[in-house]
């Protein structure tokens, strides 16, 4: 179980109150999607359709629609933006899903386990190209240049995950870098682009761009946090494949650093030599419970969410400003 | 062995022509894609170099500097949307090689043979966002606008052929629409944007795209000949992969077109039902000629050259209009 401060219940709606402010928009972005993910090649929309309508919670493209309200922007570009954000998104996580190997995805059965690694492949690749297209239409090149370069980090982020599998020796600031890459960029793009598009001084779009970045950070942190320690069934995945896949995130690191020799050849032999049986999983749940690496981890998410909270300082109080900053605060009290 | 017209010895050393009159622009773009194709992820510019060290002939960034030069355009930015279309074409090889499960890559080891499938996948979204970051410096959203489509069109091409594959009812209509999507939307992009950045009007435009779409035709129809009648070591790739893979290209079409009873029985057989044996490659490529089927596809490769050459006719004549021609003409002549 995830140790969560006494704001719980304070938070844990942020993100319906955030998806009430914006819900007008929402609609309008989910509908963008729908009708940009159409292709004559009838299997790409059912295999987008399969993602996308299986619950995710639209959390980066509510944070283009809420930092565009949020900065005061009247127009209608933030919709087609969220939308790009969206499939960024989904085209990385199939992409993802097919190089984890992963069964599950939110709780159903992934796209790959449904219709095989190849379309898989393929729709993330359309999804990419299709989110470009949306952004040209849009056309502005600051937006572009923003996404785009995300875009390239989070494939950064990827490789360098790939990497670091299985490596003992990966250190805490090659594991933030890896973070940063493969979850906060995209964060951070999608809240810059909502003070882009309504016009502000750069001094705002790069606390926005701060904010999503150190949410991001925390988000990803919570994640590696609850895939050892989540209720499977609220999880919505399998609880321990990042112990199975030998990834070097937060809790292990930490549990390595602090390791006695013994469990240094525990780990050694499960994570570096991925040689695991039956009880291993059970016992890095314990080691991990034992130098207590969840809560220590999730601290180290609260330190993020307190520089994203800061990062909101400049803007004016607003019903917004106070959900984002909620929203953020919930990120490291959630369970799933 | 591939029929050829008398022409050969014309035309075989037309696209050495091409490269010799461009051989600064080809230089400087070989240096833009190594420059570009590096991150501080070292696994990144390893995978990529090898695959464009692995001799590719370069010719869809040749494409763009010589249409660029077509229409005496004087600057350098044709140098790096050559590089553009290069990454284009080397993510989707790398994406679609891991599609494939294929082994060979001009006459070397995949990448996915050495690196594995993971770093190809996720190396191949770097390459896709790499290429859309430096379309992004050059700035032309006419140009973004014509490559970004042309990807969406090729991960459509790709994710159609996926769903042709192994099914025999598979119309030639069908497989003119997969070829055209995954291998001639990029030819046309490459040569259309040469004249988007020297300010060609639209009509210029058009045929420089039409040129190289009928290109990109004959170039896939000839891919698809030489993989039932090529020789194997100057292929480079393995013989008889596409009848392995089930897939319906232009010579299995017209030979299941023509086929007697016994005949479609080999077809459904192996292609439909998958169910393939040691001599069935062999009857395959008898039946194939029996039908005379490379021939016909062939002929129909010549007849998108002679469309390609006449979209050319409004241009002046000039020696890169001729070594143009002869590029295309060359396309329904080559071996490898």
């Amino acid at each position: 179980m995830l140790i969560v401060d006494g704001s719980t219940t304070v938070t844990a709606d942020a993100l319906s109150r955030l998806t009430a402010l914006l819900e007008r928009d929402l609609l309008a972005t989910n509908e963008t999607i729908v009708a940009r993910m159409d292709s004559p090649v009838a299997l790409i929309p059912q295999l987008a359709a399969h993602l996308v309508a299986s619950g995710g919670k639209r959390l980066r493209p509510l944070l283009t629609l809420a930092t565009a309200k949020l900065c005061g922007y009247p127009g209608e570009r933030h919709i087609k933006l969220a939308a790009c954000v969206e499939f960024i998104h989904t085209a990385t996580l199939l992409h993802d899903d097919v190089v984890d190997e992963s069964q599950l995805r939110r709780g159903a059965a992934s796209a790959n386990a449904v219709f095989g690694n190849k379309p898989s492949v393929l729709v993330g690749d359309f999804l990419f190209a299709r989110a470009f297209q949306l952004m040209v239409e849009d056309g502005d090149l600051e937006v572009l240049r923003i996404l785009c370069a995300a875009a390239a980090t989070i494939a950064e982020g990827e490789v360098l995950q790939l990497t670091t599998q299985n490596d003992m020796t990966t250190s805490e600031a090659r594991y933030f870098e890896v973070i940063r890459g493969k979850t906060a960029a995209l964060f951070a793009a999608a809240c810059e682009v909502g003070g882009v598009i309504a016009g502000r001084p750069a001094a705002d779009c790069a606390a926005l761009a701060r904010f999503g970045m150190d949410l991001g950070m925390a988000f990803q942190l919570v994640d590696d946090a609850l895939d050892y320690a989540a209720d499977q069934g609220e999880l919505g995945k399998t609880v321990g494949d990042d112990f199975r896949e030998g990834k070097l995130t937060y809790p292990v690191l930490l549990a390595i650093a602090d390791a006695t020799p013994d469990e240094r050849a525990f780990w050694t032999r499960t994570i570096e030599q991925n040689d695991q049986h039956e009880p291993d999983l059970a016992t890095a749940l314990a080691l991990i419970k034992t130098h207590n690496t969840i809560a220590r981890t999730i601290t180290r998410a609260d330190e993020f969410i307190a520089s994203a909270s800061a990062a909101l300082a400049s803007f004016p109080e607003s019903d917004m400003r106070t959900t984002l900053i909620d929203v953020a605060r919930f990120t490291t009290a959630r369970r799933f």
